[in-house]
């Protein structure tokens, strides 16, 4: 099948989900759960051939240990399986009823999206993790994996499919563009009449290019430009722990602090301890002028370093005079992903919630927790930066949509 | 200024919007609705300008009745801005709250959507009346009109403008594109930096150009292929007057029916009663060769038909077999927008109910409902018929969008 075909194979498999009961696509779940275990071998002996090309191919390290799969992610992956099976199903829930004076009921039922698309990297765990969550909400999926794991995305996908038709659903449920051509990407991202929606996982790259060339609605997972500010008031104990936690805990990440906002008031007593804990962890120190009157050795910052996402341990650190400075700095130059105040002032705090526009907005706590699970989700398909549809972290609930269903007894319009 | 430079001072002005409060916003529109009185000499002198451009330019009189702003429509929309005042704000609602074992207190809120881009043809009333929906929800809006209207749509924005500088808001929170241009479209669906959403209001060809060209997400209000099933255990009687209205009552608007389905067991018997009655109304009816069978004088239908949005006085029937085959042939024919079946049987209610995969679905009522007033929502920017987002009528609640609130003690992630 080419890429068009499969996405009709897709939405075609999609109506038998649409209806399919919670028990029938939990059974289902467990059947690619003990599939994983008893077929392990051969996804590691596929992986093999997957590390071997990419060694030869002379990967780095990170991208290496990105791409492997051994017993212990297998069990990862079978364990994130397990974790789905336990959560709420959301289709069929009805989230409000009212009942007009004509008689009408209308109610609003959550259902599935239908057909939905995945553009990944390297990870080969995503195929199974990103494919269950969507047949959990009731969707059919067309994944498009990285071209370095195509032979453990082709086992995982082969157990896919093995598991749906023991289990009575179209094999078409999972369809994968074994393709490695960028091309096969270009044509699926035209296939707005069988896919709902495409969710891009991977690099910001990979993530712009899907964006631009997309016909059918996409989710951006975005940059995380995140800031932690430290308000006058704040504890500076706390402040210290929750700036060095934001930054180093993992600094690879959407969710890590890329900047540091201080008020004036407390800048000279402040920046020495943040300074020494951050540069016991190796953090590059970048500042502006103000900055560098308090602090030796900081790099000078550029108007650029501002909109930056490091993903490293580099931080910058702007001094402002007031809260409300602060809000106007991240409300201008943030991703509007994850930021934080660190206060004493509960005013201050609930202006901050409510003036600083991002996915997620914190007082006394580290940008670090924006996540599925922290947020108890129970598993995250992804964490969103857009404003329609879904905004950060989302979960099932994000993987539907709804419909009115009306109960008349031969209402007619006037 | 130009489009770019419209479309940042809406940006900007929008940063006010997303905190003022519910008695701001009211006190905003209550002036907007004294200043659309007091100035009402001043439109109808400006539609007449654009009445005499487009009577020269040999507009139909379907077009110029759009077009036309008298004492009677004005009125109609001052009434409409008092109706939003009344209509709870859903802005700084939380719609969830849970509190995770490490005592972060997570809320959900909902917050405006941000800059709202609004482009729409011949009306010049939904000037007032998409404008004050986006400004209740806490949005700027970037409006681009028909340029038939140009001079009425402009004197409303003058009033719009001079409602928000005296009620203490910047002017730009309304930025009206006064090219006639369509280059002045394109240039507008580019500015994704700056504006957070585009929702189109008019034709099909309007709607599909913005879809393809916008890089900012669309909220798309498409086709209305509805049908109404009328099933083996239907009452007759029940049946025609729901037909007949879903088909007779507005045949111009998108959730009238353009496709008539019934059983085989009751088709000799309802379809002859049925084509007399729409026939009354100077239908036209269109059949497959079972329908021609029993109804003489039917236009024989074609494949194409099945698909086809008539938006006049034209209805094709089709034979069905049964339940799964009206729900098969709407799920693969239909727009997904609104859906009938008439039916005595509780059973098949529910099961169309939940197979058909459409924005509204309806047991035993008229598909003419599908409406944000009809729905209780208070008002309505449009009819969405896309599944991410907002499906089905848009009231202000489908103009917000939300964010995560957190709530620490110096919460740091492990």
């Amino acid at each position: 099948m080419n890429v068009q075909e499969k996405a009709i194979a897709v939405r075609e498999a999609s109506r038998v989900l649409y209806t399919a009961s919670t028990a029938k696509k939990n059974a289902l779940l467990r059947k690619i759960a003990s599939l994983l275990k008893e077929n392990q071998d051969d996804i590691i002996a596929a992986n093999t051939k997957d590390l071997e090309s990419a060694r030869e191919a002379g990967l780095s390290k990170v991208l290496l240990d990105r791409l492997t799969l051994n017993e212990q992610r297998i069990k990862q992956m079978i364990a994130g399986v397990r974790d789905v099976i336990t959560l709420p199903d959301p289709v069929g829930e009805i989230i409000s009823k009212v009942k007009r004076p004509n008689g009408l009921v209308i109610e609003r039922m959550r259902v599935p999206l239908g057909a939905i698309g995945i553009i990944y990297e390297a990870r080969p765990n995503v195929t199974i993790d990103a494919a269950v969550l969507c047949l959990k909400a009731g969707n059919a999926v067309l994944l498009r994996g990285g071209s370095e794991a195509i032979n453990a995305n082709a086992a995982l996908v082969s157990i896919l499919k093995l598991a749906l038709e023991q289990t009575g659903f179209p094999p078409s449920c999972v369809e994968f563009i074994d393709s490695t051509d960028r091309s096969a990407v270009t044509e699926m991202l035209k296939q707005d009449r069988y896919i709902d929606v495409i969710i891009p996982r991977g690099s910001q790259s990979l993530i712009r290019f899907v964006a631009e060339q997309s016909t059918i609605p996409v989710i951006v997972h975005g940059e995380g430009n995140c800031h932690v500010y430290v308000d006058r008031t704040a504890n500076l104990a706390t402040a210290e722990e929750i700036v060095f936690n934001a930054k180093v805990q993992r600094p690879s990440v959407c969710n890590a602090a890329e900047k540091l906002l201080v008020h004036s008031a407390i800048a000279e007593k402040f920046l020495p301890r943040i300074a020494r804990r951050l540069r016991s962890a190796s953090v590059e120190l970048r500042g502006d002028e103000a900055v560098r009157n308090i602090l030796a050795d900081v790099v000078p910052v550029t108007e650029e370093d501002w909109y930056r996402e490091y993903l490293d341990l580099i931080i910058a650190i702007k001094i402002v005079p007031s809260l409300e400075e602060a809000i106007r700095h991240i409300n201008t130059y943030g991703s509007h992903h994850s930021d934080a105040i660190v206060t004493g002032t509960k005013s201050a705090g609930e202006k901050f919630l409510r003036e600083v526009d991002s996915a997620a907005v914190y007082v006394n706590a580290s940008t670090r927790f924006t996540d599925g699970y922290e947020f108890g989700l129970g598993a995250e398909i992804g964490i969103s930066t857009q404003k329609l549809h879904a905004r950060g972290p989302m979960g099932l609930v994000e993987l539907t949509s709804t419909k009115y269903i009306v109960h008349g007894k031969g209402n007619i319009r006037q």
